[in-house]
């Protein structure tokens, strides 16, 4: 047994609104930050896990966290983990604090960072990494973890299990496969909105010589500067490579798919938020409209009810889900299963303080347990902060390396927690 | 001219779980709280706003106000609402903060008691009430304070003005029908979950002696106390009076269906949240359903990009807009132009501390510059907490009569606000 006998959180800010690295049409100056959870455990084992901010406001994520406490201190870890729907449902919908969501915004995110400390520890616990956790679950106790109210209509939960009955063929050798080429992977952080031409002309040709093939850039400032930023890319990256394009919620409806006109003849494989995150029929109309080009979208997706929506009304063309913006792992699970059942590609949202650590658990639990194929698949990755965290993803020809060291990847180094905390770390001190 | 000079919110809660006033199938035990903002400024009237909550967690929107304090603290008022509409989208979509929602949960809460606060500054510097300063607006001036980022596919903005216009004609003589008759409402405050049948019977007995002719009762907790429930309703109020219910989230899709069936033979108008406030598509496939009984949702409804969807999906009967859910009343107008486009009658959600003193305002602009129509229309009401506010509602006959106050009614009594605060106030001492 492990009992859960403190939790301690931190306000985590990376000063990246100096370089103007994350930069895109609506976040124009973030500063890559964490609302960090670090749970003691009477085992000596501490389970880390943090939701994802850009800055002001990380603060107020980290207040929701200790509002939940109560609900966490004193508990054992088997309890919670024995029956972690339960749990998670009494978490995600306290009779008060639900008010303030429900299951959305800052007390989801501030649900997902506790939640994802638990996984950490109870993967730490086992002496195994998250997504090996998972793999090795039964199709029983996997759906176990996922409150499964509000589902029922799109994926009926007994047709869930069978898929991933279906699924237990080949995982071994799924498995094999990714421990040989890892996970495909495209890169962002070649062409944030702030950069300048020539910075990302370097950016990508430093890419490509490390094997990038997957590209995106940020669009949504105006046509014209979006119609140069694409011919550059093509310029840099070439035809044979992956463009996707990144308007982070600029448009209209009506707008979207007038401006996407302008961006047809550089062949984008997708385009991303291009309007409200919570529009779900917006999108549909969107992707009527500008096929053969994709519609993505995730990272602002508020819960597993809307991505129930975006799938239901044929709205998009890949699922981007976010590790921090749902309610935890658990939450990310139902809607890798809602994905597989309407045939849409799951690319995670990544590229923040440690979003690509967390993200690649992700893609290997589906591509093991889920969907089985890779096709059209690919997972963010940016090149920034990987230094700041103990276990750092490792990638290789614009492929994610199956992480091996136990828990969900989150921990951060003592140093960097020190340096990074907001406002008295040195790095702010100095700012 | 007249500048915000300070902001100061107060953690404000009245111990309502102690009698279960309030209470339903998800809230169980609500302490009825606001996130209470005054905007001093140096004309010396002071703007006073709330975002209603249910107690745990009041403390997060308070520190979100907080974080909002650098955007309001030093403008002038005139600058603000000269261009209301771009301070809002400023507020609402800050760089960093956005990141939190964006336009949703704690971080929407927080914006809407500060802009409410605004229009009780802006009113009471013109001395009148709210409803008054929007009604008297000409239709270009009120669509000035909406930002209409979003709307367009589903109500272009030329559409809004022509609609504006065209209700010009008869205002007056619907004020003054008002002024003689009050605006219809219903009341929830008989029948909360947490009482029993005795209370319920007693009070459905001392409102019909009041006037009252539309009655609302909690459901959601098993189909044969719901059935019971109804069934008592039905014995206390007779069948010449309007019976809605409020499952508040409880159900699946298939399960509300299902479900409601068995409340069928109560002839209730409509049934309130049968499913996930998010969930726009399982809404309107309830609503297929379950006709003649009506749907109805919006106390939680996000933000306006959802109500659209509700509307573009034909998902519901009743529109039940509230006022701090959404970014404030600049919000709330865009959501009542969007009802008016879909026919669908707004009943504005209500009972919670100090709701019923901001959405009479809501109706009354509803009824004078937009639907034009009282038919199928009634504003929730419960009787209690109003003896905290300065200029408390008055109801005759089961309607609201018209607040002749300046401001927003939203201002509490300085012995309330000190008794209430929370942990420190005399309420709390005393517990």
């Amino acid at each position: 047994m492990s009992r859960i006998t403190g939790l301690r959180v931190l306000d985590i800010r990376a000063p990246t609104s100096r370089t103007l690295a994350g930069s895109d049409a609506l976040h124009t100056d973030p500063d890559y930050s964490a609302a960090y959870v670090m749970l003691e455990s009477d085992g000596g084992v501490a389970g880390h896990g943090f939701s994802f901010t850009i800055g002001r406001g990380n603060e107020i994520v980290c207040a929701a966290v200790q509002a939940f406490a109560g609900l966490i201190i004193g508990r054992e870890l088997d309890e919670i983990t024995g029956d972690f729907a339960a749990f998670h449902r009494r978490l995600t919908n306290e009779s008060q604090l639900r008010w303030l969501g429900p299951e959305k915004g800052v007390i989801h995110l501030a649900a997902a960072a506790i939640v994802n400390a638990l996984w950490d520890l109870w993967a730490k616990r086992r002496g195994v990494p998250v997504w090996k956790l998972v793999a090795d679950l039964t199709p029983a106790e996997f759906l176990a973890v996922i409150d499964w109210r509000y589902l029922e209509d799109a994926l009926p939960r007994d047709e869930a299990l069978d898929l991933l009955r279906a699924r237990q063929a080949g995982k071994a050798a799924r498995e094999a496969e990714l421990r040989r080429n890892g996970y495909p992977a495209y890169i962002t952080s070649a062409a944030w909105l702030g950069y300048s031409e020539a910075t990302v002309r370097r950016l990508c040709a430093e890419a490509i010589a490390a094997g990038w093939s997957r590209f995106k850039t940020k669009v949504g400032i105006d046509i014209a500067s979006d119609v140069r930023r694409c011919a550059v890319m093509r310029e840099a990256i070439g035809w044979e490579r992956a463009l996707m394009a990144d308007a982070n919620q600029a448009w209209d409806v009506p707008q979207a798919i007038a401006w996407l006109r302008h961006l047809a003849p550089f062949g984008l494989r997708w385009i991303e938020e291009p309007t409200s995150p919570d529009d779900v029929l917006g999108h549909a109309a969107i992707r009527r409209a500008v096929a053969p080009i994709g519609v993505a979208t995730g990272e602002h997706c508020a819960n597993k009810v809307l991505f129930k929506q975006l799938f239901q009304a044929g709205a998009i063309d890949y699922c981007q889900v976010d590790a921090c913006r749902l309610g935890g792992l658990n939450e990310v699970l139902a809607v890798l299963l809602l994905a597989a059942k309407f045939g849409v590609p799951v690319c995670p949202h990544a590229g923040g303080l440690g979003l690509c650590e967390y993200v690649q658990h992700i893609s290997i639990i589906d591509y093991l347990c889920i969907s089985a194929s890779l096709a059209d698949r690919s997972t963010e990755f940016a090149d920034h902060l990987h230094e700041h965290f103990v276990h750092p993803v490792r990638v290789r020809d614009g492929c994610y390396l199956l992480p091996d060291a136990p828990g969900y990847s989150a921990e951060m180094l003592p140093a960097s927690l020190a340096a990074l905390s907001f406002p008295d770390g040195a790095e702010w001190r100095r700012a």
